[in-house]
């Protein structure tokens, strides 16, 4: 600052000036410091500034490593810097590792760097947590996929009951009478809605509930794969398999074809999250579209208080059919 | 902090004093800050007290979020935020977006931030821009799968070309004569080396270069598909395809089960990357193994001055050979 001062021959209190847009300066005086800084290279502090002003154009998303790898994580994360981008602002991701603490830490990080708001993906933090963390700030905090009553505004969730509901009724209406589920973690609230949504539509058509049919995978391919072996040791195999994701899908699928079934004729199989790979198997993956890019444009939207735009975006589930699933009813 | 101040009886200087670990504080005034700091709720600003410091415990990763949908980005962000976890540090990510600027402007960012280190992985910035990039500060910056001639303790690359040819020689000894490549795109450094290991494989082995055979994907699932329908419409198909990423593999092999082609007893396949998913394709996938885990790992190494472990790490890709790859030489 003191070299683009002295190149301009003024105070470093003149450059100070002019850099903070102050209208007291001569434009003649306002001219020479830029030139001097193209000069010298100067490049103020932007975050020393940001800090300073209070207001950053940075957009936070705070998100558990546990979750990175895999699909999920880099559609949610292609979607985020898009609409960041759009809207003009920078995404700064931070990890929330393991822990509440740390969870806790990624927010603070984002709060301290002024962002225009923050996203946060908790995997730890609860409801009731993360709504006195929304109230102890005036920075727009945003929980993706997770509800939190006291603060509807602040919470983004699809229904994942209604969409799982779909892919049952789907199935059904199919010819299909035992079928099996694929769960990711019964800790989990979006596993939980799903399940519901499985034993509620099994319930409706008087279809048996058989717990030999329930089977585990912890979200994984390799978990899918374990559980489909075992679903395959069953007295009385299932004709359809609804996996509650397309990696445990998948994961099952290699299962099947290793005990030399073939698919979709003698077992067929559904997935949730309509991931790129799906369509490109063979057969190709009937799946649930979960509306992650929508959910991040809307929380995005909120954070920017465009909440009428937000409002127009639809952030329900839907059923994309393609071939792993047999119909086993007649024509008609 | 004037609360603090209050609450435990001391003025803000000496609430100060103790937060900044001057020794010349009274231990029971200390513990009556302390038990102040819990009652009244009061952070200090982490980020203004780190500007101060001029150090954090931040590594930045800057990254174009061209390259955010699909297993590379995943699998790099989840082993950088690992490695980050395990030294201690803390992962911010930021985004690269569509240029030269503003790569540059999200290195500039994490550099006010007073980031330990920073590793690039850039899609704009060419060599010599990086390289004054690096020159112009005392920040250690680690550049990703791209050499930089002037520093070559702040790049960080793997050998692509010769990865390229143990996958070439393992086609040629299982008796493939005919090999066709579904090249990335032929800008880029990486898929260039893999290119000319394929060409001087073939050369070194008196085997045919055909135009026909060589086909690009543009790194995706549906290039992959699509450069695989341009293949089958050549005069003489091909035995064997190198795809220069597993996506552009698994996309080919879908092209290949379309057209009633069985893998892999009718047309062999291989991949580079070596994702998750490709142990659980049927056939499942030959593919070379890139290092990135063990790149970032040197990179963060790096940053913390800790040389010596950081070359005990291999970077060499290698080979991972599953079923995807047909021999069509007699068995000895």
């Amino acid at each position: 600052m003191l070299d683009v001062a002295n190149e301009a021959g003024v105070s470093k209190a003149t450059v100070s000036r002019v850099l903070n847009k102050k209208n007291i300066v001569r434009p003649d005086v306002v001219k020479r410091v830029f030139d001097a800084i193209q000069k010298t290279g100067y490049r103020p502090n932007i975050l020393a500034q940001n800090l300073a002003m209070r207001k950053t154009n940075f957009i936070g998303f705070v998100m558990s490593n546990v979750l990175f790898d895999g699909p999920y994580f880099s559609t949610l994360m292609n979607h985020a810097a898009s609409f960041c981008e759009e809207s003009n602002h920078q995404l700064v991701m931070t990890d929330g590792k393991h822990s509440k603490a740390e969870e806790r830490d990624a927010i603070n990080f984002l709060l301290d760097m002024k962002c225009a708001g923050i996203i946060v993906y908790s995997k730890y933090l609860n409801e009731k947590e993360l709504a006195e963390i929304i109230s102890r700030t005036t920075t727009p905090i945003m929980v993706l996929n997770r509800p939190v009553s006291d603060h509807p505004q602040h919470a983004i969730t699809t229904n994942h009951y209604q969409s799982a509901c779909l892919m049952m009724e789907h199935l059904v209406q199919n010819g299909h009478r035992s079928i099996a589920i694929i769960r990711g973690n019964p800790n989990s609230g979006t596993d939980q809605q799903r399940y519901r949504a499985y034993r509620d539509v099994l319930e409706k058509h008087g279809l048996p509930v058989d717990k030999e049919l329930e089977q585990c995978g912890n979200w994984a391919l390799k978990g899918g794969y374990l559980a489909a072996v075992r679903l395959l040791e069953c007295d009385r195999r299932p004709s359809a398999i609804l996996a509650c994701n397309d990696d445990m899908a998948m994961g099952a699928m290699r299962a099947f074809s290793n005990a030399g079934l073939s698919l979709p004729e003698e077992i067929s199989i559904a997935g949730f999250d309509n991931s790129n790979m799906g369509e490109y198997l063979s057969p190709s993956l009937s799946s649930v579209s979960v509306p992650l890019g929508n959910m991040v444009k809307v929380a995005i939207l909120r954070i920017l208080g465009e909440n009428e735009r937000a409002q127009l975006i639809s952030i329900s589930g839907s059923l994309v059919i393609r071939e792993s699933i047999k119909s086993l009813t007649a024509p008609e």
